[in-house]
């Protein structure tokens, strides 16, 4: 079995304005310690993967910037969308190139804007995934819930199949998308379901069949591209076929009704670092409450967090509480932190004023 | 009678950090419009006085600076104190260079810093009060105070005088320095208190009478430049006589003990501008009760002072209520209004770190 890792780069992340850009997406963003969060990404599977086993999905606009984040993989290894599909037509993508390499490669599906924390635990379970993936199952990684969070996609774990390397392989027997609170609530409460996120292991061959059982036009799109590989008819075909693609996600197009797929609940200190609020809860906070990255000086502040990056800016507060402070080159925030999901309204305020002439978005 | 000015020049403000430093005093800052808060000082004047006739006390540091705001100025007609002394002997200085202009020479003590609404009655007043200054009075100008403030100097109006031009005026019978909220409280429900302004108009032989008699260790040292006036050991002698000088306010040293001191009540939209609140007062706020300068994108923000100044960067905000926030090239302030006072423990915060050198003061 030789294992690839194919990581999913396309996101944009308009809830972290304004750091995030749209020429500065959320994966370049350094929002955990030094690191960009791509970065953080490639170098937690590094003791895993050889570099020419590591992949990325991105779009031409990324490509540059994510290449110069990991100068350690091979050009080649960048596969460019030339315009984003959703999650499905961007896992076809890499699974063709995959193939190529090995018609029994297992894949690991990862994503390039989470955080996790304990990288060992995370490479232990992406091992013993493997393990179950090359019996045939199409294992997604469930993260254990520690909220009733209704951002997330919810999956509910079946008989319990196996015991691999000491994680439990559970049949993922549905799959919910972002529920309600109070259903939300029910399912944290049954400890019976796990968080989709959005982390996969497969044979290649397996979802390939997927695709062709369930996402049949696709698959014919798809295997037009694949007919190309490596001649130089691959771009001009790719650019003609991609735009007429359907978008679709992965959840909705394969995992709800897959054959033969499985659930490992792991707790790894996973973070979607969705919106500022999640940073709250990863960075370390001061004996006040504040979580401050970049020079600050405060009187009174409390439960704030100022973000500022943005080189040798000084940040001065006085009696604020519970605010979000994110402080660019060119853009500044100020919100509190029971509204920053509104961060998004923001962008599409400027986007509505077209004030993204200006650099803003 | 000839009538000149002299702008009292020398403030920092550091209420109003992070847009006043140390290299960007309060008199150099657009508070109110596009002018500065110096060119408005000249401005409102100009009618009255011809560029010879303005004269303006200020530190070596600033003369560049005041000079291009205010290019009309004759360079002569800065003077420059070789360190601040408090505002007796800036004035004391500006004094013996009037005398030499004209022995019999009424001046306005006038301030750089402050915002005049009403300027036409402004200078109906300066006018009224250079003929109650001819007669040999101390005139000050007093402002109906609109609220109980204990940040400012209160003159208690004694006997009605005379009436000039419309203007009644009083003796003033009682300076009171900053009294406490009962006090302040008594005083304008009274009726017969003014906030000391700060401006004077007097024959310049008069104030040097009163320097002679209350000041008489400064009268010396003030000779003993006045000695040097258009000679080659004028600076030197400066120099050399200004550090030993005692500090000393024109209040304290001169007015609360001078015989025959007048003050005209005025109502002309006055305010000292000495902090971030009194800004909210000034400025007119929309409709939310937000006053903006500068670019801005918001939801859900009210009674807030957002100050930007520095380009084009724009300030966002979301769910926040009764802030200050002031956006500068290197530096940013978030505070709530109430605590506004302590812009100025920021300043020595920072100080006490040595971030001086940064350029963050």
């Amino acid at each position: 079995m030789s294992f690839y890792a194919l990581i999913m780069a396309g996101g944009v992340g308009t809830r972290l304005w304004p750091l995030s850009r749209r020429d500065r997406p959320k994966q370049a963003l350094q929002l955990v310690g030094e690191r960009t969060m791509f970065e953080h990404a490639v170098d937690r599977i590094a003791p895993l993967f050889q570099p020419e086993q590591i992949f990325v999905v991105t779009g031409a606009e990324h490509v540059e910037s994510l290449a110069a984040q990991a100068p350690e993989l091979p050009l080649e290894n960048f596969i460019v969308e030339p315009e984003g599909r959703g999650t499905a037509p961007a896992i076809g993508l890499g699974a063709i190139h995959l193939l190529r390499q090995d018609p029994e490669a297992v894949m690991a599906v990862l994503t390039a804007d989470h955080f996790i924390a304990d990288t060992t635990r995370f490479r232990r379970v992406l091992t013993a995934a493997a393990q179950v993936a090359a019996a045939g199952y199409l294992v997604t990684l469930g993260i254990r819930p520690s909220s009733p969070s209704t951002g997330y996609g919810y999956i509910k774990q079946g008989e319990n199949l196996d015991t691999v390397d000491g994680f439990p392989v559970f049949h993922a027997e549905r799959f919910t998308e972002k529920p309600s609170l109070e259903t939300a609530l029910r399912m944290v409460e049954s400890g019976e379901y796990s968080w989709n996120s959005g982390m996969f292991v497969w044979r290649v061959d397996r979802v390939m069949a997927e695709f062709q059982r369930q996402m049949a036009e696709f698959y014919v799109q798809l295997a037009e591209v694949q007919a190309t590989l490596s001649t130089p008819g691959y771009e001009p075909t790719l650019s003609r076929v991609w735009p007429q693609v359907a978008k679709q996600t992965i959840d909705y197009g394969v995992m709800e009704g897959a054959e033969s797929v499985a659930v490992i609940p792991v707790d790894i200190g996973w973070s979607d670092v969705g919106s500022w609020a999640s940073l709250l809860e990863l960075l370390e906070a001061d004996e006040a409450g504040n979580i401050v990255v970049g020079p600050h000086v405060g009187i009174d502040t409390q439960d704030t967090l100022i973000f500022g990056r943005s080189g040798k800016r000084l940040v001065a507060t006085i009696g604020v509480e519970g605010l979000v402070i994110v402080d660019t080159e060119d853009a500044l925030l100020v919100c509190t932190q029971e509204r920053e999901q509104e961060v998004r309204e923001i962008v599409h305020l400027l986007e509505r004023e077209e004030r993204g002439e200006t650099g803003y978005l």
